[in-house]
């Protein structure tokens, strides 16, 4: 059988590394357009932090692994341009210009998705950059070395772009960061949010939110130099960064006539089924049950992609495999914060009919009388109807990371913010007060339902 | 209506304090033994790491506070002897001297659990101590600085023990620990407990598990020092602490005819009801049920402790209060570990009826090619029958104290493994690898199921 996969990151390493695992007979060819596969996408603005690591260190196996090792049949610089679903082929262009068709008996779509760029005059000149294939991260650094790069700006205000932050200031590099909306993390509770917009200002980092785009220029008098020019603002810098946001590499699967879901990403069952029966489609370029609301999604991360991968193997090697979904949720460190959240934010939780009353609080990362303590803070977000927990947030120097977690488990356990209130957490003085601040959110919040 | 309550630690006086803001009309009236109320017990090992903190650092909420601003008839001093249940009436002796005696309508018993303390000679030696309550951290501290400690050798190896190893290394003063068991940490896996053995070598702590305890003795040669005598070993110290473990203070619960549960704690359901209707008890002294097996247990820690005091006040109160129980949670640190646990062992699971299968892993606290990254054990407790998670274990440098916390709350969910291990849990690459290294514990588990 030909278990045929394009796209060679998460998504598509991790569904050929496990059927050819669980199934050594299957012929599984993966075709992925760059040179580069298996990389930690993730890991790129902590390499970029670090100017002499070279970006290959995050490269997590390489071809020749997969090729040699695993029996995979890996082509790089094959670019999938259509498919036939019913001649069942796949058919593309070769780095080489060389054309190429391949028969499939199971497809797997892993295309990802791509970084936005505006269109816009002047994104598209040089030292202007996006940061999602490891290319774009060896790009990156490289300019920085040769331009030797003093301030940049960073075009988004996102996980990418904050984390894109910390690592530029971390090389003592000036950042700038605008956006065209008003709101800093529109996710985010008002509160918590000021919190890392302080920590913004505690590291000298430019701060321009409600600056609408009008063009990237290069700057007459300083030659090398980019402007960004906004209707009501100029910045300036040696490079800038386009982080605001990715959508789904999705057009292959459209023309083809496969059905696309929410924000264009190829629509999938639980079995990452796209609407062709032996076409599955997972990672960055499909969409994804929500765990609280049971409606489609998308949120793009790495573990739902390599998790999507996995299953994909699973149903084309007969295990049947469902996956319950995703609970939305994301953490990131910027400078000293930890900010992490789960679930749905309260104008989320009204939209998908629940009926929704949050509360925020303040409490502390360690004991009473505990030395070293920081403050942490976290919304939460119940259901005043059947009393679900919904949503969490949380902000705070230490200790939120993981501790979101218990939150994520609870929302796949659809528990009441009741429950979740009598959960027995751990404590001890240097990692928590007695009632640790998740029970104390809910505790707060029992009180409001 | 008078609602009594015999002990001012954490379940008594959060019973206090809950039953009187929900209903202020209510009298209540706490009978302390002793002069200290509301104080962070587990916070005594830290407080004695740092000569120059008083002690009363550690109470959270001053005796004066309860009595002024709440509204608590606080009794100090005030010593409980003897229940009449005919009668309603609690009996007993004053610091001065003086009997007394209080009528109740209610009344809740939590008077806390005591340090064993072996019946050998010489365990009443001057400069023999247990720590338990806050005078006991009080003595502990004064001394040492009086007698200018240098080596101390502790009797038991449990979480205790542990702790004031960490705290008088802190102090450049020595430590020998020794216990008759030969097992350092029976509950836990061995290869686990290998790496927290191996911190104690590295912080030149003395490992002495299986000797026999025969009596302590006054050196003759050296005033002032102690000798621990083994039947194969004696080990000598300016100071001895006691931390064998704790039994829980339910006489005067039995002497008045009430039931008492596994290990001699008081027996109580849901409600914290013990087997006379009007009658709570809460904290150290009574038993809880163990979301896992749904049987009584008796692990007398913190969180239970605060949350049965407050399940007191609301069943008091007409507000009826049922517990869950407890998930068997613990975490301790120790030196530069963290080291967590949670549910059953393999052991307790197949005498719980369970068909227990067990996987232990290595994996990493950080992401691949993300630097400072430690390494993180796991050991996970399956049920083979029913597919549920029934146990964790964790020990790391970093990121184990509230990566448990996510386990915890799949067992009060009583989650599967397989459904565990499709947690959207947390990702970035400063705090865990992609697929975190619960997802991974529970990947390889249901390999093995």
């Amino acid at each position: 059988m030909e278990f045929v996969i394009i796209g060679g990151d998460a998504a598509g390493m991790s569904a050929a590394s496990r059927a050819k695992r669980s199934n050594p007979d299957l012929n599984v060819t993966v075709l992925e357009m760059s040179r580069d596969v298996s990389y930690s996408a993730c890991g790129m603005p902590y390499n970029i932090a670090d100017a002499d690591r070279p970006i290959e260190d995050l490269v997590v196996r390489k071809a020749d692994t997969f090729r040699e090792k695993q029996g995979i049949n890996l082509l790089t610089g094959h670019r999938a341009q259509a498919l036939n679903l019913s001649q069942k082929t796949v058919s593309g262009t070769r780095a080489s210009g060389e054309s190429f068709t391949r028969p499939y008996d199971k497809l797997l779509i892993a295309t990802g998705a791509s970084a936005i760029v505006p269109n816009l005059p002047g994104f598209d000149l040089s030292g202007v950059f996006s940061l999602k294939s490891l290319d774009d991260g060896r790009k990156i650094k490289a300019y920085i070395k040769e331009k030797d790069v003093r301030k940049v700006v960073i075009i988004g205000m996102g996980y990418i772009a904050l984390e894109m932050c910390e690592a530029l200031r971390s090389r003592s590099i000036e950042v700038d960061l605008v956006k065209p909306r008003p709101v800093f993390l529109p996710w985010m509770d008002e509160q918590l949010s000021e919190t890392v917009k302080a920590q913004l200002a505690a590291h000298k980092v430019g701060f321009f939110p409600g600056h609408v785009l009008e063009r990237i220029e290069s700057s007459e008098q300083d030659a090398g130099r980019l402007k960004v020019i906004c209707s009501d603002l100029t910045l300036t810098g040696d490079l800038v960064l386009v982080a605001v946001g990715v959508m789904p590499n999705s057009q292959l699967a459209a023309e083809a006539g496969l059905e696309l879901g929410i924000n264009n990403a190829i629509a999938v069952d639980r079995q990452l089924m796209t609407s062709s029966e032996d076409i599955f489609a997972a990672g960055d370029c499909a969409d994804a049950y929500h765990v609280v609301t049971g409606r489609k999604t998308y949120i793009p991360l790495a573990l739902r992609a390599n998790r999507a991968g996995w299953a994909v193997a699973d149903n084309v090697c007969g295990k049947e495999m469902n996956l319950p979904g995703i609970a939305g949720t994301a953490v990131f460190r910027i400078f000293d914060l930890e900010v992490a959240r789960c679930g749905l934010t309260s104008r989320e939780a009204a939209q998908a009919g629940f009926d929704p009353v949050a509360v925020t609080i303040k409490t502390r990362s360690r004991a009473h009388a505990h030395p070293g303590s920081k403050i942490i803070q976290i919304h939460m977000v119940g259901d005043r109807k059947e009393g679900r927990l919904l949503g969490t947030q949380m902000v705070g120097e230490e200790g939120v990371a993981h501790r979101i977690n218990a939150a994520v488990v609870a929302l796949h356990s659809q528990m009441t913010v009741s429950g979740f209130a009598q959960s027995d957490l751990a404590y001890a003085p240097p990692f928590g007060p007695v009632w640790d601040p998740l029970i104390t959110a809910a505790n707060q919040l029992i009180k409001k339902m």
